[in-house]
């Protein structure tokens, strides 16, 4: 195939884009791969195109190579299912809504567990028909706050969204390993470097649940990796590793101490250690009680909740709200003080938390035998040596401390350092949530209903356009792995005479019946406009048809490396091919 | 590539849906290609897809062939563009519509005129830019007032649209022609059987306009054609061929009759016929004025129009707004007639038209030197041989009058007669109306900027999968055409030995090793379950391993004419593959 840059729908761009702010925004705007038409909108030019197109084959072509099978739904959804699941509600203005011209309601789908489950259950009835995974890649919708970043968090995306649908647990988990190694095999496929980090399972309720990121300082995910081990995970998802517990025997009294004035960690520290008590305090002897509310869906009142974690760090509302969804989360006001008394703000302690009834999670470094400086529920005083498990009991542990750089490692190997990634793809072992919802059953060998569970599995496709490009660029432009290139060789030729025009024709023509995709710059443009246009649109291979051509060579230069040869014009051809796998 | 039915996610129906009226809905669904998820809205399940992904590759093909490049729109788009243009209103309730978070306002896009003219301008600025055609496979959206027959009409569809971009209107002639021929060797392709219709141009405003259409008895769109000659075309596009005009000289005087008690045309005619006036009369000779009322769109007056068309025939009120289009039409109300007391119901004439200043069109038929029985606009009066020309003026013509069956064909050859089809597509001279509103310019050779003109061209690419199959199918099922369907062989394990399995996957592997898509039954189902599966599903070539395998044959059946032959297992991948064309 050749495609000439003479009538390629194709103007490259000088200038970044004034909204754009990332790489790959940026390249991908100016070298004339997408246009923006909307927040979060974007069309995809002939270039862009082909690069999505490749991304999906790659894509298709791993998950037909684990029996997954492919059927497309509506983006128009009826609100029916999703009211079923909940989802209508949950989703709250994440999704689009709209009705039609007689006031039935629907949603433009964000994604679409529940028509799976549905059309699994109207197929399929004995347990002979499973399992069966089921996949479809497809235009999805989701109303963001804020869409930024190109089609890097677009507003209207190409997902492929698969779904499993097994008798058993063990069942389950051979699903979720051939996603998982579908998935490794489809990104490094694509050229990607990226981590497996251990994810929270979100509004969706499930068990395993992994996140690929690409590695990319502008992502917008974070997550920690150990600096010591392949340990890698989202920061809501960090495990902190409790201490042991200790014995209580011989521990020193809880002693209750005047403590003027000091409503924060740092001034408390600061009076300890100008009271001769005989030891040095640091923030993290003490135990800080944040009090929070929260609410279950559906549910209209919402009850208090004590956090407790040590002084040392903050309350992490994203760690907190990942621990207690599909709860919501909201922080005290004035007047939920002024209705709860026994919260004296600054000097809160587990005692009065108990006796008025509060739930009181802690820190999973709070263990039994630990002792704590911390509120004495009495204006300026705090209570030192208040020893868990003898002088409180916490109602449980929660995630919600902070995570921070140095923290150790989970597994026990290394410690923690924070990274930026961009989200590519989740799997995600679901559960019975939906099956649940929509009484999915097959019958069993021995005719009893058996109710299926499943998982489900997305990858971003039109966000991996942008991924690679991410990692895959240099100042003068964009370099794309081959396996996603929108052409295998761009022929730019340089010169004006007809012979540089003609050879560079006959080469192309040559190379296109090879099967290698060409694009051929046969322009009347400058060679330094052609040059500049050849390294900003990316192409793997740049070969330029010029001077050489009298002397019976053309350059070939290797876009990424950036190195040249010159190779005779007779084995041109064969050279390229064999380079790009023709 | 083998599909195993044992584990192919199809479970076939042997009832026909309750909701389905026409064969390719029933079969569809029952052979397991679509199930239906809301009103207007499918899913399409293995098999369905891939008829619909290879009606896709033709597509896409031609219209590469002809040098259309391919890009993809959001499907959610902003209103202002539609604003612009005035579609935003002109559409009425047949878009769908919805607002973000931030309550803006967005639409599902019915197609994208707009958004092609908008990208082609912010690319392109010379004259030596065009001409250009760009492309798009994409799903849109229409709030149909009744989604019906399945994919036949739906509200979720998939759909080519293009549109060219010309400098003058010989260009677009060329841009027109190019997808004109496109469309005939995609439908060819296709293996439908289709007419090609003058059609009007609705609501977008052009000139040349013809749609194609898939002849079907089921199908929605009626056409009439020629028994004389390939003319064809809608009714509403139907040109009423005018008789020539005649000399006034000589011709008798017009004449006022008290006819009383004929308010219609049959009792006219028969009180005349009746009233020795020395000749007979027809409804032919008769004059039929129909008041009606318009509106230009914008405005908010109603104009009364007056509609002559000869007495035998009726007023095709979807004619009449063809060609009023794209103003409004309404029948007139007792209001009107109150407030306009010179029309005097049932024996309208032009004079009282011409008195009062009231618009006045008649059909072609009605020249210059016609003698006419009209209304004397007096109860219970008509007057005779009233001369066009002579004794009134009509301000025009217009075509409103119900063409029928018989009447003669506007190319002067042979005589129309009705035919129904399912419109696949439409190619349509768009004019400068969109370039216009945005203002798309090209700066000319002489630094001069030229508006440019664009065509639009659409195939309903899910549809066609309907029409395909209301074209192809019997009693039993789907006969598909070779070039889409979803496999090219149905492989038939008919028989319980381990050898007749063992047979069947051998030669499956061979077929599929020669890149013949093989559809591999495999099932431990009975041969009459299998074989009626395989009628249903409609591959083109079923082949049978049963029984004959011992004397070392297997019977390969084309399931169109049903014959049938034995060939000999060590020939049949060769044969196979030449009959598919491998």
């Amino acid at each position: 195939m050749i495609t000439r840059m003479s009538s390629l729908f194709l103007r490259t761009l000088r200038e970044d884009p004034a909204d754009a702010e990332v790489p790959s925004h940026k390249l991908l705007v100016r070298a004339g791969y997408v246009r923006r038409v909307a927040p979060g909108g974007y069309s995809w030019l002939p270039l862009g195109l082909r690069v999505l197109r490749n991304i999906e084959t790659v894509v298709r072509e791993e998950m037909d190579a684990i029996g997954a099978q492919e059927i497309q739904f509506p983006a128009l959804l009826p609100k029916e299912p999703y009211e079923v699941s909940g989802r209508w509600t949950e989703y709250g203005p994440g999704v689009f809504r709209l009705k039609d011209r007689k006031g039935a309601d629907y949603l433009l789908g964000p994604t679409h567990e529940e028509l799976f489950a549905l059309t699994v259950k109207g197929e399929y009835s004995s347990y002979k028909d499973f399992p069966v995974i089921l996949y479809q890649i497809q235009t999805k919708y989701r109303d963001e706050a804020r869409p930024r970043a190109g089609i890097l968090r677009g507003r209207e995306f190409v997902m492929k969204d698969s779904y499993s649908f097994d008798l058993d647990d063990s069942g389950l988990d051979r699903s979720y390993q051939l996603h998982r190694d579908a998935y490794i095999r489809i990104f490094q496929r694509l050229g990607l470097e990226y981590v497996i980090v251990a994810a929270t399972s979100g509004a969706m309720g499930g068990s395993a649940s992994e996140e690929f990121l690409a590695v990319a300082e502008t992502g917008e995910d974070t997550y920690v990796r150990s600096t010591g081990s392949g340990y890698a995970a989202n920061v809501e998802a960090v495990v902190t590793p409790a201490p042991p517990e200790r014995a209580l025997d011989g521990l020193p009294e809880a002693q209750v101490h005047y403590t003027p004035n000091t409503p924060t960690i740092e001034t408390l520290v600061d009076f300890l250690n100008g009271a001769s008590l005989g030891r040095t305090f640091t923030a993290a002897d003490t135990l800080k009680n944040v009090l929070v509310k929260t609410r279950r869906p559906g549910e209209k009142d919402w009850q208090l909740l004590g956090v407790g974690v040590p002084g040392d760090r903050e309350v992490d509302m994203k760690r907190l709200e990942a621990s207690l969804e599909p709860a919501e989360v909201a922080l005290l006001e004035e007047a939920d003080f002024a209705a709860n008394p026994f919260l004296v703000k600054g000097y809160i302690g587990p005692g009065a938390l108990a006796a008025n009834g509060v739930r009181y999670l802690v820190d999973p470094r709070i263990v039994r035998g630990t002792a704590w400086v911390t509120g004495a529920d009495k204006a300026d005083h705090h209570v030192v040596d208040l020893v868990c498990g003898r002088d409180f009991t916490p109602d449980g542990t929660i995630e919600a401390a902070e995570v921070r750089e140095g923290d150790p490692s989970p597994d026990g190997e290394g410690t923690l350092v924070a990274a930026r990634g961009i989200e590519i793809g989740h799997i995600f072992q679901l559960g019975r949530k939906y099956t649940d919802a929509f009484e999915v059953d097959a019958l069993g060998p021995d005719s009893k209903p058996v109710r299926i569970i499943m998982g489900s599995y997305g990858i971003g496709v039109s966000r991996l356009v942008a991924a690679i490009a991410e990692q895959h660029h240099d100042e003068l432009g964009l370099v794309w792995p081959r396996a996603v290139a929108p052409a295998d060789v761009h022929l730019v030729v340089a010169g004006k005479d007809d012979t540089v025009f003609e050879g560079g024709e006959r080469i192309a023509a040559a190379l296109s019946e090879r099967g290698v995709r060409v694009l051929l710059d046969d322009r009347k443009a400058t060679p330094g406009v052609k040059f500049a246009d050849a390294e900003l649109v990316g192409v793997p291979t740049i070969v330029v048809v010029g001077r050489g051509l009298a002397k019976g060579v053309v350059e070939v230069k290797d876009r990424a490396s950036g190195e040249r040869s010159e190779i005779a014009v007779d084995d041109v051809v064969e050279h390229l091919a064999a380079l790009v796998g023709r």
